[in-house]
Parts: structure tokens; C-alpha cells; sequence
């Protein structure tokens, strides 16, 4: 699939990221030069989506590479990078995969095999959402083979500009767009920092049939049988299956365990953290009281949730769609 | 209690209503003079709330009935009135309420009983609610007695604000603040019209602890140990129980479900509707796409959701705290 943008590439010794805090309403670009600028364009999200944290993190290390490469400012790279966001894996996932190419080497040599690796760390993430799209389908093509269309919620961002290229969640729905089925998306807004509207952004330009609601309207949509399956993305997803997604992902599940409706996670093995037993184990971001936009007011703002592994039908992944309670056999990929 | 504002009153042949379209950021009244200003009143949500707006339509009668109050006039100030908001039921309970009132009197006699009635919907609603507030108080003492402090959940604004005084579930929260009781409340966005940021004001006017969360945080929240209770009020409560309120409802019923927090309605006997076997009798109002604030992008915006009585530990009404599977009893206070 041919994309009219890219949200991360390089570009000579920089490092050029479409800027999500400025969408829908307007397409900019960031050129990101130093390991700061890298580090700032996750923590205020100019980036975002767990995929594509990694791949930046991954490019953030060669921009803190450009004028030192000794090993004290290797871990100063690494620390840096690492302390941006705590959830998504994908960060820590891209940092010690550097670190474990980079380490070995002299010095000298570090700068260029820095951007060699965040290059293919990016390609690789390129094909595993590809793969995904490809893992979800039959799921699609089986509804749509029952009842003729599909009717997918979802929740966040999970599509093309969550990841290097074609998405998490939403690569299943690419697919069988693409394959002719007859599907129609469910967006939720996503407060508060209203990730549904980059969702639309990204089905209307694909021409994909989708509707807006309330995060509130799940439960209801869930109760009159207009949601055939949910798709959601995931930041971190422990060994046991117990999923980390945007906050909000496990109301969605339970509403979709009441009425039967299956629950699936699509994610890069990238975001699977082997060495996390469970969900009581991954660290929940508080993120800032000025993403409601309102004065003089106590604010709670946790940016994720953990649906447990009970409540999901499957998880799809670049190797293949299976329950969430049998991701060992997925450890020798990741 | 003496609140600082009043959401209605009379004002000699008008009525003066608090415009809840400006709070929180602005203190302003809106006069109403006519029937077409009690019915905009209503559908634009200068008034809300299902008790209040059950007053509003009371009120809207005498209005309507000021220069002409034959059968006629009578047939179409009910029929325009009925027509603003589907799901409350409170609006059609004060409107038969009036009709079996007036409809036996000489049209001479009928607009001073308009006016004469319509307070005495509005005084009823005020002692019911009074009474809610202290029939809710025993399950939050004792709640504080076991560990020393109540954190109680809400959705929407169901405190004085949606009623002519003292609110419905914000009632017991008051009554137990005046209490002593160390009392904390979550108080959720309530997408899309926002109606937690009401709340949050109402419970800073009266110095209680709260905080405000995205709609998104409910299940985080039950799931980490942090909600004791929830309460909510009610726009239509069916015969067997099941409950319409506020879109977005459902999905903390069934997280509360999920981890053993009780959940409990609270609303007058005005809202439960006898005539209404279970939840699916129930009109869900879909209001418009505007309230999201988005350009170009198909919207669905249901206002309300049910909640299956099976997941109500309660309802608390003037009367009592019963089951939600027992109303049939109060039937006879109807």
C-alpha cells in the first residue's frame, strides 16, 4: 500500500517525523537533528503509537551518536531515550537491540552502524504490520463470509501513523478493504488526547467507511449488536497475554466480553514484553493535567489500561493470529 | 442545604432558569416567557438533567397556557412539550401529571392551576431529592465506618444542578459531607457534552474532594482499588429495573461488575416508568453531531445507554434503598 505520507524518515544525517500533535487540522513536518529533539518529539508526542516510539528511539540513538560515540555517551544516549515514555515496550524493545549491536563495536565505528540498525529496526517494523494486516484478515473475510459486512470497532490510533508504515489494528482493516470486503469502522474519540480523529483522518483518506462516537457509546453499540469484532493496538503486552493499550481499551473489552463479541490485539511481537509475568507488572504513565484543557480543576490522567488476557479472543501478530494465553512459543522472535 | 444559585424559579408570569449551556465558565440566567422558550430551554440543554427538565416542562405549561387555554391550546402545549426529549421520563410523568390536573377544569380556570401546580412539581422534586440524599447516606457511612474514608464514582451531573434542588446521585454526597463523613468523588469528562466539568463545579462550590477523570479511566480505576462505590442518576428506570442514563453509564456498570464495586441509581420515583416492561422500551435520543466539534466526519451520538438491572446494586429513591428487581412496590407513590 502506497501511503501519500511517511511518519518517520531519515534524511541525510537528520531525521524527518510528521508531527501528530498538529493533525488533523494541519500536515507538518519536524526535523528532528539532535538526541534531544528525539527525545522531545516522544515525550510530547509528536510521535506516537508504541511501533513507532521504538523506531524513533531506534533513530535517536544515531542522532545522539552524531558528535560522540564513546560508551559513557552511549548510556547517556540510552538513559535519555529510555526515561521518555514508560509503557510502550517498543521503546525499551528498539533501545536494548541498539545497544546490543552497538556495545561491541569500537567507537569509531558506532555513528554508522547506529543509523544501519535504526534503518532496519524501522524496515523490520515496516513488514511486521504488513504481516499483520495479512494474520487478521481471514478473521474479517470470515464475518463478512457469515453476514455479507464487518462492522470493527476499534479505539486509539492504531493504523499507518502509529507505526513506520501500515498499522497495527487497523492493517487488518487495510487488508480487507483492500481484498473488497465490505467494512465499516467504529472510531472512538479517545480522550483526551482525542487519537480517534487521527483514526478518521487516516479511513477518510483511505475511503474507508467510518463513524465517530463518544468513548462512552461502546457499551451501547456493543448492546444492539452493531459491532461484529473490536481490533485495538497494544504498547505492551505481558508474557501471560494481559494487554496494555490506550486508556479506555478495557471498558471496551469488557462491554465486547458481555455481548459476545470477540476482542482481538494486533501488535508487532516487538511490543511483547517476555520478561513481564503479567499486567500487574507494566508501569501506567500519568500523563499531564493540561491534556483536558481545563483550569483550577484536580485532574487523574493514567494514559493506559490493562484489558487481562481472559477478556481477549486473539492476538495477532506478524507470525500469526493465536490466543492470548499462548504467546511463549512467539519468545524465539523477539 | 442553601445553595448559592437556583436551576428554576418563578418570577411572576415568567420563569427564570440558570443557563447550564454557559457554566461552568459563566454564571447566566435565561427568562423564559413562552412556551416556544421552555421547549428550546429543554431541547438545547439550557436545562438538563431528567428532574429538572421534568420541572422546566411543568412550568412550560403555565407558559403556554397564558393567552389562551382552551382544549385545544391545552392538546398542543403537551404535544410540543413532549416533543423535545424522548428518553426522560420525568418530562412525561410532569406532563400527564399536569394534563390530569387541568383537563377537568373550565379554561378560565386553568392557568392559575398551571402555575399552581407546576410549583408544586418543582417543590416535590426538591423534598424527594432531600429524601434521596439521606435514604443514600447509610450505604456511604458504612462504607466509611469499615475504612475510614468513601470514594464514590459518578457519571454525568446528577447533582442540583439537574434538579430543583439538591440533586439525585450527588445527594447522598452531600448529605454525607454535612455528615462529616471524608468523602472523595470521581468525577468523569462525560463525553460529549462534558457535563462532568458541572459537576466538578458544583462539588468545588461545596468544598468536597474530587477529581476529574477522562470517561476512559473507569475501569483503570475499579481494577487498581480505587473506587468503593458508584452512583449515578437515571433518566428512565424500566419496571424490572433496568436503568437509561447518560451515555457511557453501561460501560462503568459493567467495570464495577468486573470488581465487586457496587453500583447504585439514585432518582426520584418520577423517573421509573411502570409502563416500561425492561431497558429495550426504552428511546435512546440521538442528538447531533455538532457536540463533538468535528468538521467532516460522520458522527453517532447517542445520548443514553441502559444498564441491565442485574448489575444495579440498588436503587435509591425517595422511599428507600431497594434492589433495582423490587420497585413493583412503588408503584402506589407514582
Amino acid at each position: 500500500m502506497d501511503y501519500p505520507l511517511r511518519t518517520i524518515q531519515q534524511d541525510g544525517d537528520a531525521v524527518v517525523v510528521l508531527d501528530q500533535t498538529q493533525l488533523p487540522g494541519k500536515t507538518a513536518f519536524v526535523r528532528l537533528t539532535s538526541l534531544e529533539d528525539a527525545a522531545h518529539a516522544i515525550r510530547v508526542m509528536q510521535v506516537r503509537g508504541a511501533p513507532l516510539i521504538g523506531a524513533t528511539a531506534a533513530y535517536g540513538v544515531a542522532l545522539g551518536l552524531r558528535d560522540a560515540a564513546d560508551d559513557a555517551r552511549l548510556s547517556q544516549v540510552m538513559a535519555t531515550l529510555a526515561a521518555t515514555r514508560p509503557t510502550a515496550v517498543n521503546l525499551h524493545w528498539a533501545l536494548a537491540r541498539m545497544q546490543s549491536v552497538l556495545a561491541p563495536l569500537p567507537a569509531s565505528d558506532r555513528l554508522a552502524a547506529a543509523w544501519s540498525d535504526a534503518r532496519a529496526v524501522a524496515a523490520a517494523d515496516e513488514r511486521a504490520n504488513a504481516a499483520i494486516g495479512n494474520n487478521g484478515l481471514p478473521m474479517l473475510r470470515e464475518i463478512a463470509a457469515r453476514q455479507g459486512r464487518v462492522a470493527v470497532m476499534t479505539h486509539c490510533n492504531a493504523g499507518w501513523l502509529a507505526t513506520v508504515a501500515h498499522g497495527t489494528a487497523i492493517a487488518p482493516i487495510y487488508a480487507a478493504h483492500a481484498a473488497g470486503i465490505d467494512i465499516h469502522v467504529w472510531v472512538s474519540e479517545t480522550r483526551p488526547r482525542n487519537q480517534g480523529l487521527l483514526t478518521a483522518w487516516e479511513l477518510r483518506q483511505a475511503g474507508i467507511p467510518y463513524t465517530l462516537i463518544a468513548d462512552n457509546a461502546a457499551g451501547l453499540l456493543m448492546m444492539q449488536g452493531q459491532v461484529d469484532c473490536v481490533i485495538v493496538g497494544a504498547d505492551r503486552i505481558a508474557a501471560n497475554g494481559d494487554t496494555a493499550n490506550k486508556i479506555g481499551t478495557y471498558l471496551k473489552a469488557l462491554a465486547a466480553k458481555a455481548h459476545g463479541v470477540p476482542f482481538y490485539v494486533a501488535a508487532p511481537v516487538s511490543t511483547i514484553d517476555f520478561a513481564c509475568a503479567d499486567g500487574t507488572g507494566i508501569p501506567i504513565e500519568e500523563r499531564s493535567a493540561d491534556e483536558f484543557g481545563v483550569d483550577d480543576c484536580p485532574v487523574a490522567n493514567p494514559a493506559f489500561d490493562v484489558t487481562p488476557a481472559a477478556l481477549i479472543a486473539g492476538i495477532v501478530t506478524e507470525h500469526d493470529l493465536r490466543p492470548a494465553g499462548e504467546l511463549a512459543g512467539l519468545v524465539n522472535f523477539s
